[in-house]
Parts: C-alpha cells; sequence; structure tokens
C-alpha cells in the first residue's frame, strides 16, 4: 500500500506525492510559550515525532519547521503608566523573561515525551522583518490596507478564502468574533500588522509606525522561509483550522506562494470524557501528569488512538495503556536474553508488513501498536517452546526498528536502565541465596526473601529452570 | 566582607553596587552555534551559574541574558552558483537548521553540567530590527559611515577607545588582522552591517541594502533591550576583551548608553597543560568529555581554580577531582542517615561565614570548596564520636544550601539517586544473609558474597555495628 494521508484541504485520502523527490518538508503550528505546558500541548509533537520517524523509516529526507509564538499580548498596563515610566526595567515584567521560561518547560516536557527536537524552532519574534516584508507584498498586491497603524488582510479580495474551513460567506460573518472597537472594513478581515497602544510592552518600528504582527501572519512566513513557498505537509490541530489555517493559507496564496499541499489535523484529548477547559479547572499540565504517569507511558497512550480521533485521558485507560507498554517490554527483556549476534533471516517479514500497511494508511498507530501486540504474543509462545539465538535476536531487531526507532517507544524503561547491570547481578545473588535456602529445605527463609523481593517490586517466579525476576 | 568583583575595566577589585538596588542584570557572552560545544563552552556558563547562584543566595532578584550568535557566515558558494540556483530550497543547506542544531547540543551539554538556564537566551537572527535601529544612530549620530551596502563604525570619532582593553593607538593598528580588499577609512575600524555577497545564505532587507549585522553589534544590543542601557554584569572569556568587548562599548556609549558597569573575565582552560586548539587537534567536544567523566565532576573541577586563573584538565587532575567530589557525598551520605528533622541552632556558622568570605571575594570558589572539605572532615569526626539527630541535620542542610544550593553540585550522585531505594534494599537483604552466614561461621561464603559485591562496584566495610556499604 502507498503512503496516504487524510487531507483536509482535499477531504480525501489522497496517495503522498512529495514536492522534491526524496525530500519532505513539515511544518507544525508549535505552542505560545506564556503558560506551563499542558495536556494538549503533547498530541500533535507525538503524532508529528511519529510521522517524521515514519518518513525517515522510509528513506525520506525530512526538515521539520515548528515554530515558537512569543509575540504575545503581554501589556504592563494595568501598573498604571506613571509607575510603569518610572520603574527601572529590571524591575518590570520582560514578556521575553516569560516565553523563555516556557520555551523551555515546553521542550522538556517533549523530551520527556521522546519528542526529537524540530529541525528550526522559529520565534515569531525573530522573523518580524519578514513578517513586514509579507505584509507590505500583500498592501502592493491589493489585497490588504492600513487603518491608523493597523494593516488588515482584504478577504473579499481573496475570493477563494475558505477553501480549507468550507465555510460560506455567511457562515463566516457568524463565526467572527464580536470586536467592540474595530476599524475593519468588513468583520471577516483579519489583521496583518497591529498598531502597539500605550503599554504594549512588545513592539517593533514598521512603516506603518509601532506595532507588532498578527498571529496569523508568522506561520506563513517562517514555513515558506524554511520550506520553500510550495511545501508538502502543514500540520495543527483540529480547532485551527479556522480561522488561524484559513488566513495563513490566504496569506501566502494571495502573495503567490502555492503554500502547504497537504494538511494533517490532530483531533482533541479530552479528560475523563470531558473537553478540557482551563475556565472549568478541568485540566491538567504535563508536569502534574508526569508526577503520576511515565511519560512513555503518556506516549504510548496517545499513540493507541488513530490522530484523528478523540483520545481520551482517565487513570483507567492510562493505568491500562502502561500495563500494554509493560507487557511489551518484558517481551523485549525475555527476547533479549540470549540473543544470538545473527538474527534469522526473513523472520518477521509478515509483521513488518502489517506495521507498513497500518502506518502507511493516514499513520494509524493502533493497528500498528496491535501488530506488535500480535508479534509479542507469538513471540512469547516460541520463547516457551525454546526460542533459538537466531530467533531472539530477529525479534528484538523487530522492537528495537518498530516501537523504539519508528514509534519512539524505548523497549526498556529507563531509570532502571541506567542501572540495569547493577540490578541483574544484585537480585541475581539474592536469588541464588534463596535457591540455597529451598536446596536446605528452609521453606520458612525462602519465602520471607520472596515477600521482601515483592516489597521492592520485584516479582519472582519460579520455573523448572530455575526463578526468574521482572519489576512489577 | 563586602561583596567585591575584579572589574576588567576598572583594572581594581571594587565593592559591588547594583545600579537598581536588590536587583542585578547579567550578560553573558554565549556561544556562536556552528559547531558541537567544547571544554572551553564550559567554563563561563559555570562560574556564571554560580554567580547568579550566590547573588541569588545573598537575596538579589537576578536577570540573566546569555545570546546565542546564530548569525553566522556559513555560505553556500562553493555549490556553484548555478547549481545553487537550480536546487529546491529543501535539497540546499540551512544555516537556521545547523545553528539549531548546535544550539540543542549547547544547552544539553550545560543541562548535564547542572547549569540553570539563563533568563533570556536572545538570538542574534532575531534582533535585526533592533540592530538595524542602532546602525542608523550610530550614523546619525556621526561616529559611523557607509561604504557600498556596508556600514562601518568609525574608531577616531569614538575617543575613549581602547578603555577596557588600554590598548594605545598604535598598539590597535598592529592588533588589526590584515584584510585584503577592505574599504574602511582606517583598519581599526569595525562593521556595523555588513553587504551580503552573493552565496551568503543568511541576509535581510536593511537602509543599505540586502546584509547582516557584524558580530559585535548583536551584544551591546540585546544586552540594554532586556536589561537596560546601563546595567550591572557583563561577562565573557579572556580573548573577548579584544576586540568584541572594546567594540560592544564603542558601540553602546557611542550611541549615549552608559553601558555594563562591571566587566568579568574568565581565564582559559588548557588541556594537559597546553592551550586548546582545534587546528592542532589538542581539543576535546564536552560529548567526549562526558563519556569519560561525570559531568557533575567535571563543574567541580572547573570550580576548583579561581574563574581567573587558568584550569588545566588532564586525567590526573579531572580523577582527583571526581575522588574528592565523592568524599564529600560520601559524608553527606553518612550524615543522611539518622538526621533529626530540626537542625541543631547556631551549628555550622563559622564554615557558613567563611564560606561567604570567600564568594564576596571575587567568587573565590577554590577558597568556598575548601571550607567545605575542612567541614566535611569535621563532620566524620563528630559522626565517629556518634553525632546527634539533630547535628547530622544541621549538616546535611549546610551542604544542601552552600554545595547543592550555591555551588550546584548535588550532594548524591543522580543516575543511581533515582532508584536508591531499591538498591539500598537489595544491598540490604544481601548484607543481612552475609551476616547470615558469618553467624554461623560459613566464611567462605560470606567472603565470596563480599567479592562479588565488589565486582559489582559496591564496596562493604564491616564494623563494630555491622556492614556499611558504598559505591565504590
Amino acid at each position: 500500500m502507498a503512503l496516504t494521508f487524510y487531507n483536509s484541504l482535499t477531504r480525501n485520502k489522497d496517495e503522498f506525492r512529495p514536492v522534491v523527490p526524496g525530500h519532505v518538508g513539515i511544518y507544525m503550528c508549535g505552542p505560545t510559550v506564556y503558560s506551563e505546558p499542558h495536556l494538549g500541548h503533547a498530541r500533535g509533537p507525538v503524532v508529528f515525532d511519529v510521522l517524521r520517524r515514519w518518513l525517515e523509516h522510509e528513506g525520506y529526507r525530512v526538515r521539520f519547521v515548528s515554530n515558537v509564538t512569543d509575540v504575545g499580548h503581554l501589556s504592563d498596563v494595568e501598573e498604571g503608566e506613571d509607575k510603569l515610566a518610572k520603574r527601572a526595567q529590571l524591575e518590570r515584567l520582560e514578556p521575553m523573561e516569560v516565553a523563555e521560561k516556557y520555551f523551555w518547560s515546553y521542550f522538556d516536557a517533549m523530551a520527556r515525551l521522546r519528542v526529537r527536537r524540530p529541525d528550526v524552532v522559529p520565534r515569531a519574534s525573530g522573523h518580524i522583518i519578514e513578517q513586514i516584508e509579507l505584509t507590505r507584498a500583500l498592501l502592493d498586491g491589493g489585497v490588504a490596507y492600513v487603518k491608523d497603524g493597523n494593516v488588515y488582510f482584504d478577504v473579499s479580495a481573496y475570493q477563494p478564502y475558505g477553501e480549507l474551513s468550507g465555510r460560506d460567506p455567511e457562515e463566516l460573518l457568524e463565526g467572527t468574533r464580536v470586536e467592540v472597537r474595530s476599524d475593519k472594513d468588513d468583520p471577516r478581515d483579519f489583521a496583518l500588522w497591529k498598531k502597539a497602544e500605550e503599554g504594549h510592552i512588545m513592539r517593533w518600528p514598521s512603516p506603518w509606525g509601532e506595532g507588532f504582527p498578527g498571529w496569523h501572519l508568522e506561520c506563513s512566513v517562517m514555513s515558506t522561509k524554511y520550506l520553500g513557498d510550495e511545501f508538502d505537509i502543514h500540520g495543527g490541530g483540529l480547532d485551527l483550522i479556522f480561522p488561524h489555517h484559513e488566513c495563513e493559507i490566504a496569506q501566502a496564496r494571495a502573495a503567490g506562494k502555492p503554500f502547504a499541499r497537504v494538511w494533517l489535523h490532530w483531533n482533541m484529548i479530552t479528560l475523563e470524557g470531558e473537553k478540557m477547559a482551563k475556565s472549568k479547572n478541568h485540566f491538567v499540565t504535563l508536569a502534574q501528569l508526569f508526577e503520576r504517569y511515565d511519560p512513555v507511558a503518556v506516549r504510548f497512550h496517545l499513540l493507541r488512538s488513530h490522530y484523528r480521533s478523540v483520545s481520551d485521558f482517565s487513570d483507567d485507560s492510562l493505568t491500562a495503556s502502561a500495563q500494554g507498554l509493560r507487557r511489551l517490554r518484558e517481551t523485549y527483556r525475555l527476547v533479549s536474553e540470549g540473543a544470538g549476534e545473527t538474527a534469522e533471516p526473513g523472520a518477521f517479514e509478515a509483521a513488518r508488513a502489517a506495521f507498513a500497511e497500518a502506518m502507511n494508511d493516514d499513520l494509524n498507530t493502533p493497528q500498528a501498536l496491535a501488530v506488535l501486540f500480535d508479534a509479542a504474543r507469538d513471540i512469547n509462545r516460541a520463547l516457551e517452546a525454546g526460542a533459538s539465538p537466531a530467533y531472539r535476536a530477529a525479534a528484538r531487531a523487530l522492537f528495537d526498528e518498530l516501537l523504539d526507532g519508528v514509534l519512539g517507544v524505548p523497549p526498556t524503561a529507563d531509570a532502571l536502565g541506567q542501572s540495569h547491570d547493577l540490578l541483574d547481578g544484585l537480585v541475581g545473588m539474592l536469588l541464588e541465596e534463596r535457591q540455597r535456602a529451598r536446596a536446605r529445605r528452609d521453606f520458612a527463609t525462602a519465602d520471607a526473601m520472596r515477600a521482601r523481593l515483592e516489597e521492592l517490586g520485584i516479582e519472582v517466579e519460579d520455573t523448572a529452570e530455575g526463578s526468574r525476576w521482572k519489576l512489577g
């Protein structure tokens, strides 16, 4: 099966054909770094990380660009103008300090989720000149107008407007937020450049006076700057289709840039079946979540839903995901014992083909995981029947390539991975002592040792060939 | 003793007085992110991290800004113009992709060295507008001139030039690099804005044509943007005094900004007694170093020299540092056992005072470490004599505050810290088994267990009160 994606722009599952053979350019709308990253921030990066890994697995060279919106709307006006003017700069709020703090929180959380860093992380504040240039080009092209230091995009002058969201003009009029003091010609028009009012801290000089770019502008500018005027894949959450992505397309195409070919949109995350809402405190930050769940289990849980379906987070579903992950890892641990140097040729070809088919079908990660669970079941059976070192090596390679490499889920637990040899040595010594106790029929001691090991989280299983252990 | 710093500008050890009481603004020249971070990159960030922590310990509110130079001189010209024009953007080198890669390498290495992130990490590419503005101001002020798309700072128009390096004009003329095709009026003049030649990839529009800022400009612009026109501390390596910092001062002061009050310069790192040189391959990347030494031991080693002295790295000196660190940590581990909830009041006041005196004396970290080693020796004696839970708690608090908090050296080893309870439980069980073997006079088994534990890196010490262990 050829690689296909559901393209929001064509509303169809299309076969993927890159603009430049062998290369793929991807742009993903990244976070606004003005608050702690929350669960809603996790899905897109994990999905796009897997997309990137799959494309690389299939031999493409990928350039992955994901922006950071640091041109925000922090204003110090509540402090009172007089006070503001009198205070030394070091005593005042520095918006970039806020942006910087949450920039690192976001990328630290992404690292814990095993999301690889983008190839380029352009910041809105770092591309003001380019945003001014595009605004100027749209003014020159007659699809924008200036009103008292603001520059607006003239939606009526760009006929295909609505092509992504499929909204008709009437609907669009209803969809516009009621703005109290708007000087727009048409409520559907949107800002390319905004005049900075007094008290607005982030501001830059421009041909239209001091101000800052409108939010939609940065993505049209930064995606094309690093990927070219026409590029392959653009993604974001479903809620970004309108107005953000609609406006991005309008800005780019009105300036003569063909822009993104394929638009991928991921669905939302719910918490205990309900939409997250900060206002109702029905909401969880990633830091809170990681206190209770291994970030890799969170990643694994996200991949258990297809990206276009809603993904629900609850204690039950996360616990189930963590258990599933543990099962795969346990198989990996068992198969690694006594694995040979060379893998059995031709082993797991069917599993590899089924995995590829799932991934090629619009990145069907739940199906791809099902393939790995089936493989694990087969492997466990083979282990019971006494698998050869070559078979074990092939099974281990399968997990290394697809679970670790493509899905980004490491097949060994991390914190303990580092000191695993030490643990292995210590537990091994204790099991020998216990074996000695049993040999001299001191079952009380043997049982007590087993109980104490279980308290420490180590489960012991006695088999015909001796005792095995695992971390429970 | 009041807080004093050796100020390169006054050539004197001056008492520190902040511009804004209670606040300290610090700017440190950060890396050019076009290659792997090497040992030379480690010293400044570690020293300034300790500076920041000490100022915070003393009650100051610090804003720490450290830039990233990503406007480099990568050019794709060697590919040939024709080829360049014909290739799709995705196939071409993207300088920002290179910068991004090494940006993360640098900050990953810094995190391993326990260097806290700066409050603001401005990028040169993100402040082009501001750099154009300062260039324009210097042109308006008559201290700069335009030559064919380049803008130069006119050194002769700024009389105090040389005030930081103390060089006289003759010396300065000798010091200038021979440039083959220079259109400068005076060889001492330096570029504020450079015309982008064909093949130069990173370029921005400016009033003087397409180009990019000169290297010195970004630091004058970004330090004052985030810290104010006059700020407290500016730092860099000794090799930056001339021309970089001299030019920074000239640019800022000629534009009417008082600029930094205190200039701190750290000395170089040598490798086996010799200056590092990439060209001679006498050179080590941080990644290479961290393969052989715990990054915390590297940090500890850096702090064993005063920042204005040369710090030498050799296997012997690093091993000695790692041993010293292990001694402090061992004391910490022993003292933590049986530490009470409340600390003995007034304990370690003299040590605290001596530590503060060392730090206030131009950040004398080797002296501050000597204070902690002395304290550890006293504590070890007290432990042998049977220290009280309150004494133990006070000793632990001392290390938490000064070793961990101020010097940024965690008093427990990390990788094992995570699974320490588990290790503790397992080793405890084994020592009990060994005790039982000894009780039944089975010394062969007891000795064999001890030998196997030692193979695993666990040293066992038999004492009157039972066996103790430590990771060797």
